[in-house]
């Protein structure tokens, strides 16, 4: 049994659940006697090399209890990506609060992160269970069927185009373009679809795995627009074309050196408008789609706070080296036991969108993926009144 | 007792609840015999002028219950204003139809419509009841307390406004702009301020009333940012400067000959990154604002119901020429009666935000806005954990 004190910190930006992984991993603690201070790092990698933490032992019942809706992150997160020169300081501020079990809660920068300090310790002979619990919106870390917080961002999206849907189709007069989250990965934005085939209006789903063509997409929206019924078009905010170019590129670079795209929806809103007689206009939820406690998946909201406290069970196990995944089946019925991963199969790897759920048309949705997707979701009533 | 047919029609963009009227409108005509046939007019003025109607009497008592958390407009709208040389065409298809209970669920716009058809049925010596019913996230109508899909739209704005603020103080790295809905009058945008107190995050709203200043704003949004919490910036998408040039402006003119405002969050967003050393992001959640089901305001959805009842009850009552309206006292708890207003009074009349609710800052707002906003948001709980 080994003895000492606890962290937990957050990188990268938040989902709607990543505080149900924080409660999850802080009551499973309190049941652990060798768990003694249980540090939070307040703003991720800056709370740690800083120093700067709660003491989550300390953390009122009714402040625990809310985090179970309360999104983004009540520890503060970060996009500081560690450096070489960090690490040993990182090593150092665990050694001088005998921190012995570290959680990073994260997707996979922060697994790559989380690797590193987990080799670090085991090479410089500092006893230390470090173990990831998976997050993010995205959905694009590797080996695991799915990462807790995609379930609630899938449904933000898939019910907000439903929503939507219903709109364009009592004002048919206009495209409707709305951007969703996801620069390299298309997850998201297919969940748009997840409902596509009860929407009373047309559908157009652009994914940043299908290269952008703006020949093919203008004839797309024109065709579609023809029928009358109204137009919803549902797009990555990373969509690029096929030499990588954005569609909408804000010229920013983030501190992971990422590009940050711009306005997609506005740029092929304006494209439609400038190309066509048709008259459109551009939506962008962006980070409202990760914070919908209302669209919290139920189902996800479980499993995030389960993923917390598995990660903390398997360390007083001793466990290291590893990020929590998920292992799940949908047939006869949906079932999800979670397990362990290495790091190393997940640092930095990114898990697109698969092809073969991607519709010839390169615009669509295959069923395989609403099976996949749905249960994930939890409980949706997708009813709504058809009177025209 | 005036024998004849119903017809009811939407004008203008949808709200969350302008089905709940179609619903109270459709149950309290039915309860009345001498309304013979209940027509619904597709596409509103549309559908009034080429005899495109919807049998209301026929319709399936499921899909009349999903009226009241269905979104958008179950029979269609539109934004075709009526020309003179088009109102004999309506008063045509009125006594061919011999539709003697005629209800326009609109805005300010609608509520014009509205009174022309009634002059011109009472100068052409036709018999016809005309009572307008109420319709608008914009909260602009004239003489009303409030209008149905207000309350709606304001939780909206509020609750996405609270939980956005708890990612952008999770992650402060960043100002976070935010566009709501609203051209003109900025009812909308100042309900994201009802939560301010609560906002773990610096918070600076811009409404259209107050002419937009650039060396303010910059100034403005440096000097919150310097807190180091985080600053949301929410804004109405019809801001301008003093000369009334739009922040970001499309080209583009609707029906009514409105101009459309462009993307004035990505407009303000881009200013803030090319002229001062800060990050930006700008959200656009557009008409999400006005179909989401699960941020309908409960009391909104019951008033909305009730002012389509009582609209109908009052024209089989004898009343004509009015649209119904809300009076409402707040103390000591919040009552609502509803009434009838006459046409003339809100046929394109439009109620701005009142002055003495914005701050004397002109990016805040007063505390008796909240204590007028927020009964019509309903049931609520805006409780967060909070352990940073």
């Amino acid at each position: 049994m080994l003895k000492g004190n606890m962290l937990i910190a957050h990188g990268g930006g938040p989902t709607p659940v990543i505080n149900s992984s924080l409660l999850g991993a802080v009551r499973e603690a309190k049941r652990h006697p060798e768990i003694e201070t249980i540090y939070g790092a307040r703003f991720g990698a800056e709370g740690i090399l800083s120093g700067d933490m709660i003491d989550l032992g300390q953390v009122s019942q009714e402040n625990l209890d809310l985090l179970a809706k309360s999104p983004a992150s009540a520890l503060g997160s970060c996009r500081r990506k560690l450096t070489d020169e960090d690490y040993p300081a990182v090593l150092a501020c665990f050694q001088a609060l005998n921190i012995r079990y570290f959680f990073y809660n994260g997707g996979n920068d922060s697994m790559d992160t989380c690797h590193k300090i987990h080799q670090l310790a085991v090479r410089s002979g500092y006893e230390l269970r470090t173990i990831g619990i998976p997050k993010t919106i995205d959905n694009d870390l590797a080996v695991t069927d799915h990462c807790p917080g995609f379930g609630s961002a899938a449904k933000y999206a898939a019910v907000s185009s439903l929503e939507l849907a219903q709109d364009v189709s009592s004002l048919p007069i206009h495209v409707v373009v709305m951007e969703l989250m996801g620069r390299n990965a298309g997850w998201i934005t297919a969940a748009s679809a997840l409902y596509a085939d009860q929407m009373p209006c047309e559908h157009l789903v652009y994914l940043p795995e299908v290269p952008f063509d703006k020949v093919s997409f203008l004839r797309d929206v024109q065709e579609k627009f023809s029928k009358g019924r109204g137009l919803l078009v549902t797009i990555s905010e990373g969509i690029h074309y096929a030499d990588g170019t954005p569609v909408a590129d804000s010229g920013v670079v983030d501190g992971f050196g990422h590009k940050v795209p711009g306005g997609a929806a506005q740029a092929l809103s304006d494209m439609i408008m400038q190309e066509t007689d048709l008259k459109s206009r551009a939506e962008k939820p962006g980070l409202l789609g990760r914070v919908s406690v209302a669209l919290m998946s139920d189902v996800d909201q479980q499993e995030a706070e389960q993923a917390g406290a598995y990660a903390v069970r398997c360390a007083t196990e001793g466990q290291s080296g590893a990020m929590v995944g998920f292992q799940t089946v949908r047939q006869p019925a949906y079932a999800t036991e979670l397990c362990l991963i290495p790091l190393e199969q997940v640092a930095n790897a990114e898990k697109k969108f698969p092809p073969e759920w991607i519709g010839a048309d390169g615009c669509s949705i295959q069923p395989a993926f609403k099976d996949y997707c749905k249960p994930l979701m939890g409980a949706y009533d997708s009813r709504f009144s058809s009177i025209r």
